[in-house]
């Protein structure tokens, strides 16, 4: 059998059937030191045998995080779409580029239609533009540069350093990424002026109204705002409506975050999370998140259709966007990003979308918010030593364990700050589950559940919960 | 036999093993609105059979072009590297994101291991730092950011709104992607001073000293010079011994995009090519292009060590890089990035490396350099008809052909502008072959021939020629 085929293989049994093995580990849980001298990482003058390359391949997957196993809910991404994963392998071994239709007429053709669909979804009747990225943070950069572009062209030839002082508006439970982008934009970090959330995480209106007041005030030129649908944390969705009320008074650029959240559009019972967000400029909204395409999978969205994005991004290069082609050139998107080389990400969600249509993407949706998602909540609630943050909105359940020691003390919170690493510490070298922890505001570390995937049944949520009381019960 | 079994079947059929046959078409063109017709790309609420969608995988592989095929020559990539392929489809597989040690162990520690193994081979005896980035455009921004933080620190909190002009510096031959990045980081394309280079393509160190006085004249602040090692269209090195004379006398970050020329340091033949490498603050160099590493695999170098990348674009998001993990968070790398999720890419050129050996990276290098590249135009210059623009230095060939009709007229360059495009119309039509064509500064539409893959023999060659002619003689 050939190398490919036996590799194959071993993908197929140990990288997609085993990894997503209920009964098999999460992880196989070594340190940096230890790990270095099992896997031999020096690069020599000399090859190896293919059997050799093969137990690479093995080892490689043995060590590695099985982020597609169910009981993974460390990120905001999990689970293994299997039509996905064959458009993957697709793109892989046809190493396509998607900046003209000469090179990927296929994967142009798909991706016009997946954005075409998605801004239907949002609600944009007369469509709009876009683009797919290599991730949500690129996403929300390139809305920044539209909006930048789109309040002051003259930018992008004579740069910032003879323009106004430009602001952001965002909420403190915004992604890094809005903060990352202002930096890398020349904005700078100081002119993203932080909006006060309340006690769920969504940004209040009034606190984003009185800033952009108070930012005019100082002569800055308040040109963005940045509503999250689907917060990182606490799963918290932006009041759209009253946001976009205060962007149309102020003739700010309202993007919305939706990389998160957005999956809700596909759902008539929770799209209304998404209220007026077809009222956008534009939206970021990953399908490799909730949706469960293989990473990475970012659209940029936007409803301009007067070409601000091919302006904005553009540089007509004669080497690849020659003017005399025999086709429309229209087709030859890539000078509407600041990639050259760039994947065709949206195959691997047109091929899922194809087989599995939108009605199982809904259900699955649905499925995620109320039955996996509430249960667990019902289950915190009910469990002794368990205690939820708040009622979730989104998929996200963020809560403490308190291990019986802290039970009844008075003063408990410094200890309790120690109990959420103990435990991932444990639950790592374990090998048995991962979910995610942090601090938040005056908030000690507590865990932070994200429900992602469909394969995840009521019987994974009770196991999370016993296992980090087993794990956590003698701190 | 499971639908992953049958898809990964045809595509190791029809996607790697007829899509890299030289007797099998590079492409099967359809146009635009034929090809929707084909497709049909709707997506719909009805998902579809298992086996209607291997037809859909069967033809979009059909549709798509062959970029690995030995007859591909259109892009600054080409070629199949079945370890790469392997690695690629291990990494779709497992979906890790490159961002904490947790996440991806392995991965993490493949990085860092690939970038220490590049530093070394441009020079850099006492390392540096890096990172794998979405594509050559992406390393060259972050270059650019990397060298506006170590001047002016500010600009990441103040934004450049209160600071000096900033002034750049590149041939007129560089990547696009250096005033796209201008553009996005705010310091504006005409800020971009683009100096001249000679008939080969090269940089001329004496235009970039008069340019970088008469911006110091215009009170800007000269602080970023892109030498490229290997342009896009001619293959040219810039002398970059010279230009790191005046880098550091001048006290400005130099950047070498080696993107595509880069390459050359495995050979031992070609390295003299990039002497001075070792003196740049930044290099970018994609594997994915002339080494042949599956799409997209970007290296961005810094020969820094004080930790500037990790100052330059990390916020210290508090969900994600928890301080109090119990492993040594500097294993935690993702905060390099502006990206949130990041593909390992450098996984694929790992594990072709320790199947190949340097050795035989290094033989394909000087095979792709002297072999078929020296064969190839010296055939363009015994045949009648065709016409070399110049003796390549890299693996670019660039050279037109000059059909009869036109080979005894006096002034023929109107009508030899539109030679190429109808030949490159044909070839495409027909499905033979594909070589990209352009104009550049006085010169009309010419072919540019680029030499990635090893598969390509002297035989392929003499087709191209052959085809060509075949293609344009009654033009």
């Amino acid at each position: 059998m050939s190398f490919l085929s036996q590799s194959m293989n071993i993908i197929l049994e140990d990288a997609v059937k085993k990894s997503t093995d209920v009964k098999e580990k999460v992880c196989e849980w070594r340190s940096p030191e230890e790990l270095k001298e099992l896997l031999d990482l020096e690069l020599r003058d000399e090859g190896e045998s293919e059997s050799e390359i093969l137990q690479r391949c093995r080892d490689t997957i043995r060590y590695s995080v099985k982020t597609t196993h169910p009981r993974f809910f460390n990120q905001l991404f999990a689970g293994m779409e299997p039509y996905s994963l064959v458009a993957s392998v697709i793109v892989e071994a046809l190493k396509p580029s998607l900046y003209t239709y000469e090179v990927a007429p296929v994967f142009t053709l798909v991706e016009n239609a997946v954005l075409r669909k998605m801004m239907e979804l949002i609600g944009w009747e007369e469509g709009g533009d876009g683009i797919f990225c290599a991730g949500g943070s690129m996403s929300n950069m390139y809305a920044l540069n539209l909006a930048r572009y789109h309040h002051c062209p003259d930018v992008k030839e004579h740069g910032l350093s003879a323009a106004p002082r430009l602001v952001i508006f965002t909420s403190e439970e915004c992604h890094y990424s809005i903060a990352k982008s202002a930096a890398l934009l020349g904005i700078g970090t100081k002119n993203v002026y932080v909006v006060a959330s309340d006690e769920r995480g969504k940004m209040i209106p009034s606190a984003l109204e009185e800033l952009i007041e108070t930012a005019k005030k100082e002569g800055t030129i308040p040109f963005f705002v940045n509503a999250t649908a689907g917060t990182t944390v606490l799963g918290a969705f932006d009041p759209l409506e009253e946001i976009a009320d205060i962007c149309e008074k102020h003739n700010i650029w309202l993007h919305v975050d939706a990389c998160w959240g957005g999956a809700a559009l596909m759902s008539d019972r929770h799209k209304h999370l998404l209220k007026g967000i077809h009222r956008a400029n534009s939206v970021a909204w990953n399908p490799h998140k909730m949706l469960m395409v293989c990473l990475q999978c970012s659209a940029f969205l936007v409803r301009d259709k007067t070409s601000l994005l091919q302006d904005c991004h553009s540089s007509r290069a004669s080497y690849l966007f020659q003017q005399d082609k025999f086709y429309d050139v229209s087709y030859d998107t890539g000078d509407k990003s600041v990639q050259c080389s760039r994947k065709p990400d949206s195959f691997k969600f047109w091929l899922m979308w194809k087989a599995l249509g939108k009605g199982e993407l809904k259900q699955r949706v649905d499925r995620a918010f109320m039955c996996i998602c509430r249960y667990f909540a019902e289950q915190i609630k009910q469990r002794e030593g368990f205690q939820l943050l708040m009622e979730p909105e989104c998929t996200n359940v963020c809560f403490w364990y308190i291990p019986p020691s802290l039970r009844n003390l008075e003063s408990f919170l410094l200890f309790l700050l120690q109990v959420a690493p103990a435990i991932k510490e444990r639950m790592m070298k374990v090998g048995s589950m991962m979910v995610g922890y942090q601090t938040h505001k005056d908030r000690v570390n507590f865990f932070r559940m994200v429900l992602v995937s469909p394969q995840v049944s009521t019987e994974d949520a009770d196991f999370v919960l016993d296992e980090m009381h087993n794990l956590g019960k003698d701190l």
